[in-house]
């Protein structure tokens, strides 16, 4: 009954695209025109890119780091919402409708969405950068019910009227989980790279499959190593909360015949 | 029959909010409060204010006027899409979601809700500046009947993925226009004064009707002059097109005791 009830759900893509395609406005058109085709209902969540850093400063803000890490102060989070709810959430959404797409353009705080709370304040004070500790999918249901497209940036709210800087990663598996009960899930995180490589040098040492047993290898032999780490973790988080799919690789990872890149399983 | 079809229509507020609320965080929270508890439907839509202004000046880019018109070129349009969709929009949609209005931040490229073509060019070419051309109301209405409190910044589309800056006083009146085929709209424009003053210095001087034949003589006398012109004819033409109910004034009009403000009538 119960998996029969399973093959009932409607099929939803979740996409997650990085920053690399964001700031290349050919790769980013590109890979705009391939979501708009991709069937049934979809979501996606978009990062930010370098764009704040680099409005930061033409504004005079510094980017503030301790330990290696991004520090939000009261006015480093006005930038990132700036660019990243204003300046590129739009130009997304204004590209998706020459699409034929749908798209409606969300922060957390929209339609009350994903409600985070400060990162508690341990070594670091990372300022207004927000954890997730609740995402809305009935409003976001609604909203796919409702024939639209939500394009989400890296931003959620507290509920009290305070918005949050959190990770676009983070989010894109967060509202997977969240939208899993009720769809079948795919969660796609799009990069520059063709999947998890083999050899960080040969684009083409794509790892097709990567479950549990063989990431604690490949993570053992530095196979797999630096900012991969947290992205597998948050697809095994994914998949353990119960996301069906989880897939890594470029752009082309949305065409309908493309085989190479990574499916991440349990 | 078209009476009584007229009066199963739901309500509808459309409320426009300017520049001198926006920029007070003091008026702008007791506004938003009020507009949090105002009953039945409801619309926001605000202006960017002087912050797009500051902002352009700090990244180094002048507002270029001609004959005292402001022209949005390409860097221009980066501020106030950053400013209105970013800044101000989430702003105001988190401080909404703070008092449980489940607000949903707009421009008109969201849901495709509002299409506009490049002003054409005679005498002065205003750049990116749009002319509403059509105001998709079943996107708005599925919004609405979705339980979702629409909050729309200055902004439009060309559906070719073009944004433009919009004056947001018609945005507010060509939004109220195509609603009010669905619902009985009363639109308000909510700025710092308590309505039309027949004397300026006196700020309790508010003319509380104005009709067609009113205004013509207000306008001979000059008691109606400047900035309250453009206003007032927005308000007879969203008359004209049927919406139910222009209204003038400050915040306290959304209060439901006050009754000092302007009302605009045929």
């Amino acid at each position: 009954m119960r998996h029969h009830l399973k093959g009932m759900k409607q099929k939803l893509s979740i996409v997650k695209i990085g920053g690399n395609i964001i700031e290349d406005q050919e790769s980013l058109s590109q890979f705009l025109k391939l979501f708009a085709q991709l069937e049934g209902k979809k979501v996606l969540v978009h990062g930010g890119g370098k764009r704040a850093t680099d409005f930061g400063k033409k504004l005079g803000i510094e980017s503030k780091m301790v330990d290696g890490r991004r520090i939000t102060d009261a006015q480093s989070l006005e930038v990132v919402v700036m660019v990243y709810a204003g300046l590129v959430n739009k130009n997304i959404v204004a590209q998706l409708q020459a699409s034929n797409c749908n798209a409606i353009g969300l922060s957390g705080a929209d339609a009350n969405t994903i409600i985070a709370e400060k990162r508690p304040v341990n070594e670091i004070d990372f300022g207004f950068v927000g954890d997730i500790i609740a995402v809305n999918s009935e409003s976001i249901s609604r909203l796919l019910s409702a024939a639209f497209v939500p394009v989400f940036c890296a931003l959620t709210h507290d509920g009290r009227g305070q918005l949050f800087n959190t990770n676009a990663d983070t989010i894109a598996s967060e509202v997977a989980i969240a939208l899993s009960h009720t769809y079948d899930t795919t969660l796609y995180y799009c990069f520059e790279k063709k999947g998890v490589l083999r050899t960080i040098t040969d684009e083409d040492s794509v790892i097709r499959r990567i479950n549990m047993e063989s990431y604690q290898k490949l993570k053992q032999q530095k196979i797999i190593s630096d900012g991969m780490l947290p992205k597998l973790e948050n697809c095994f988080h994914a998949l353990n909360k119960r996301v069906q799919r989880v897939c890594i690789g470029d752009l082309s990872m949305l065409e309908p015949k493309t085989q190479l890149f990574t499916t991440i399983t349990l």
